[in-house]
């Protein structure tokens, strides 16, 4: 990753701040021919969309995504795709306070200092705003997946918010779309909105899991060291802003294990091999195995509060800051669709760069 | 990452397999006139190597490096530093079983359906032995470091074998060198001995989670998005074999906490800004604070056990497994300084692309 | 270089077709605190604008660039900068015959054959239109050079038109704005005057020779295999579309000297080494020497010609075409502030590679 | 390409210099199964080997390549081919003055300032030397492309040397393996041994001008706009030492031409386009049209020689050089393989990311 690019044939780089006129994705490398258009688009980045319901920011943002290249007569045609998102809504006098004063948990005391000038209205490339782009790119990655993999899936969903868990046996992939928390355990769904309720009551915020799980991805993607696609993965969701932790499989619990638990049997199906589980995640050696490939990651709680905290200025003054504005009580709900979108470019890239290397061709067992 | 390079700046490129005749690093990029020699390297090496006490492989390496260009009279040139690794204890024989079973929780079975061709008589790329390379060249990334940060430490250590996490209070650095498990706490030393002597003979292995601090990393490394600090520690750890999650600061355990708790609130100290706490792991926004980075994996217990273990062949046959040879009851213990030496090249890195970008500057505070 | 980024470190990415909406470029890795506006890069993007005489394609664009983000209260922030230009005048019912019939000396047929489906209204990312992209892009590289390098200067013109070669005893650096085809010799530009007029009367096109001399390059950029300061020069002049060749230095006629003749001899100097001649075009070793850089290439005749070609339809048809429209007699004209912009964007980029590894410190010599 | 890497998805790293121990390549991303041994490599390193007749270099080197890695029972495995020469024949005595003498046209001053410590005894990175580890890597390109494209080949030839060009009329394929200086042209053959004897007499060198023609590169490969194959070619050509020129079909004289003249017009074929003729040198918008690829370039005379100029030392006095040791007079006809090999691995690398971006699909005509 470079440092506004991710990628390495399906390269995405993303420009734009919180409080600037516009923002966007840079796409290029996608495969030519792919059907793709801006209502395709536009679909998911409905879904990360702030203002849906009570526990997102009410920030007013259509988040209606122009394709200005790349695409003709409905498709791909090989050469970048630009994907531009006006920022509507910037109304920066909220954020008054918050030139001065650095905000704890925020970037902004990093950026000052790296930089020595900042966009101090807002979060800058750190606000949440810039994964809308990721979601619209991401969109350019399904689009060609579907084209390249039919089948292939990639469903993100919360597994914790708080120190609440779901339950797994209520796990329902029907649900994650029903409830505003993308949680595939109803009893979850409602137990978090009074959750959530109270928080933000109280001017607080709480932190959130989220699982991404991508059924149908092919076995072979993936390379054995730096360019495994666990690596590849665990960086992209470590990108997203907030992010603290990523899992791939059995994860920070595979610490716990012993080799006897941990090891994946393996039998022979009809088309090919079946793992009597997959504490790996769909994952061995870097390379992809056909099952189920399983990331997680931990958002931290929105650093944005209404409790003061204890802070510094600009000229090193000490003071007490609270986070005014718009906030996310809990900015992991709205992480899931853009979870997905940064899963979908990956295994997109790493399909591309498969079949770059080895032509798509694969050992043959049986 | 490419496939078998890491870093933006300082980068490396590791090659050789567990049973070829040799293995190395290119490492490309080193600032020049960093004094660094053959000795220097070794110290790290010989900190890896196996055989050294009874919870690591019995496989006999001398694991002596070479450099064979890119230093002259004792000091970088600032061209490419080939660092290569006779492979002595082969050994092939004991292998003999794995070339047509594949060992399940080992990358035999995705190396064969990616590649169509692969070296089975061992696990090639994805053997621990690469790690030597990693190293190697994380020796050279200390040895810039020290020169241009004098001051800065990067130090790795266990936390946790299987279920049995370290107790912080009795936390102490001056341990971490006393025992074989590189840890801090020097009761877990002694448990964790009883505990692993106990798999071993069962034929069975166990996880464990590292934990690496880098203490004196200034301010202002890192950028806000994909090149972020915390993106490429993440990915630098995610590739070592056998990880599979991996943490920043709170890691995980901030999806469980509130804004409130999780916000590390700032004072003005007499060289800059203090923080009361430190949740976010030394990185803000992907940029480093100045205080210490923390990041935290877990390792999957070594799949290479005694226990049988349900399989298939390259030709579809089912069958069993055992796993015999000479390999680590706990492939953690190793992975300590393999995080140490990814974590020097990745600050190292930043450090490189910092000044690249920003001169080194810093915005000014108080 | 990527597909469509070139750079290590500040890094170009553009994006857009002739017939599409708009076009851009996406500029990441520039320092932070770079004094920089939309006039200012207007300025470089006006030297380029087409329709300015007689000499250049009378399609009317005001190519007028937006800064979509990176820039805060007039200065760089250190994150992505985009620039963006609508297409104003795409008028493409001009171009009905070419939707079918391969244009010689175009990329229809290449583009066709490479990715089955293509914007067949114009000559999509082969247009000369995207190169007004690179000339915002350099602009933002020359305000960054203006900062960090004060003095260095970077001067394209033209040397030659056709099989008429510009004659260096009249060579006067004032001359070269004042004629409109930014060309050092007075003389030389009266007579191409009438040679393109006939030529343009003809329905024909021409050739053209232009050399960027970039004056004040401090000693020590570049590297000295694969990163040379002249593979770059070479590599981003080569990537300007209807380039065919370059040269550093002495160029193409180095084959014909012998080594005491290309020798350049070294003096001392009161500010350090003074060089008897510069054969070298100012690099050695990949590396900049503090002479002037000499780059040179060679840009074929426009394409797009009023004189019957035969050629081929897309099912295989064979034909003639007359390319209408409004082109350039001479593409090698307006090549001139592309050329220039590109190098401003090796050098920087060198410049803050250099800084990167080195510290920008250097060797002492006296 | 980075400091010492090329390539996109076919990268190769060289390290070594040339008075060090030993030089070498690390070849990534090469595809798996691609039948390759040391003796296939050593066929194309033996006609670069200095010594081999009066014109190169008496420096004796055997340059025997041994693969350390990514290849195993004969055939490649998808992983990091390591690629190690020993420098036998070091004599680093010869050049005993150059320490304290910067040698005119040499790298030695601008690495001084660069990097303030540089290996004395030789070019270091910047010599000869290092293009056997570009020739060996080369040879696994050509493997590979032998595996993928049976029938393409890739020929270098040198078509001037001085002053003196070859006669096209006179230009014999068979030739060019029968002469000391590869020229398809056995009269220039002849001619140019008188010139080069006396030349090396007078302690003097002389340029030289190389062709490489690669005949049967399908159609498509390359990209519109950086990632251009002629962009690629140009770099890595111009990337070998002593380069000065780099030329694409028509090359620098397309500057001369008229749009009329230079139309490589088109007709159908039985299998598809036929082009009248090639002035494009086989690329069109970056991409390959299916032509043969044509390729020149000019290589400066050597700067090592017997007659005496004028240059300073370290500490800045005025003196004079006289190059002792073993040179050769004429560099470019060692350049000649290594051209070659460059060639190589450009098309490859293209071909692999072309099946990755379109998965080798073509637009179909007719």
């Amino acid at each position: 990753m470079s440092l506004n690019t991710f990628g390495h044939l399906f390269r995405v780089t993303t420009w734009g701040e919180s409080h600037g006129p516009a923002l966007g994705a840079t796409v290029d490398g996608c495969p030519p021919g792919i059907a793709v258009s801006e209502d395709d688009l536009q679909v998911w980045l409905d879904r990360r969309k702030p203002g849906q319901n009570r526990y997102t920011t009410q920030r007013r943002e259509p988040d209606a995504v122009q394709i200005l290249s790349g695409v003709f007569e409905g498709r791909s045609t090989g050469t970048p795709i630009q994907l531009t998102i006006q920022n509507a809504d910037q109304r920066s006098k909220d954020y008054g306070d918050i030139a001065d004063k650095f905000r704890p948990g925020h970037a902004d005391i990093t950026y000052w200092q790296k930089y020595g000038h900042r966009d101090y209205r807002g979060g800058g490339r750190s606000s949440a705003r810039e994964t809308a782009a990721r979601v619209a790119a991401g969109g350019v990655a399904r689009a060609a997946l579907a084209a390249l993999v039919p089948g292939l899936t990639i469903t993100g969903y919360m597994v914790q918010m708080g120190p609440h868990r779901i339950d797994r046996a209520r796990f329902d992939w029907d649900e994650i779309g029903r409830n505003p928390f993308w949680t595939p355990d109803a009893q979850a769904a409602e137990d978090w909105a009074a959750t959530l309720d109270a928080l933000r009551k109280d001017g607080n915020s709480v932190g959130a899991m989220i699982e991404v799980t991508a059924r149908g991805v092919p076995a072979g993607l993936g390379a054995p060291v730096y360019g495994k696609l666990d690596t590849d993965l665990a960086a992209a969701m470590m990108s997203i802003n907030a992010v603290k932790g990523v899992e791939i499989g059995e994860g920070m619990a595979a610490a716990a294990l012993t080799g006897t638990d941990n090891a994946d049997e393996i039998a022979m199906g009809p088309d090919g091999p079946v793992y009597a589980s997959n504490h790996a995640g769909g994952i061995l050696g870097g390379i992809s195995t056909g099952q189920d490939v399983v990331v997680r990651f931990a958002v931290k709680p929105t650093s944005s509060i209404l409790t003061p905290r204890r802070t510094i200025t600009r000229t090193g003054g000490e003071t007490e800051i609270v986070t005014k504005g718009r906030h996310d009580p809990c900015v992991g709900i709205r992480a899931v669709p853009v979870a997905e979108a940064m899963a979908a470019c990956v295994i997109l890239d790493h399909l591309l760069l498969d079949r770059g290397q080895t032509g798509g061709q694969r050992g043959r067992i049986g």
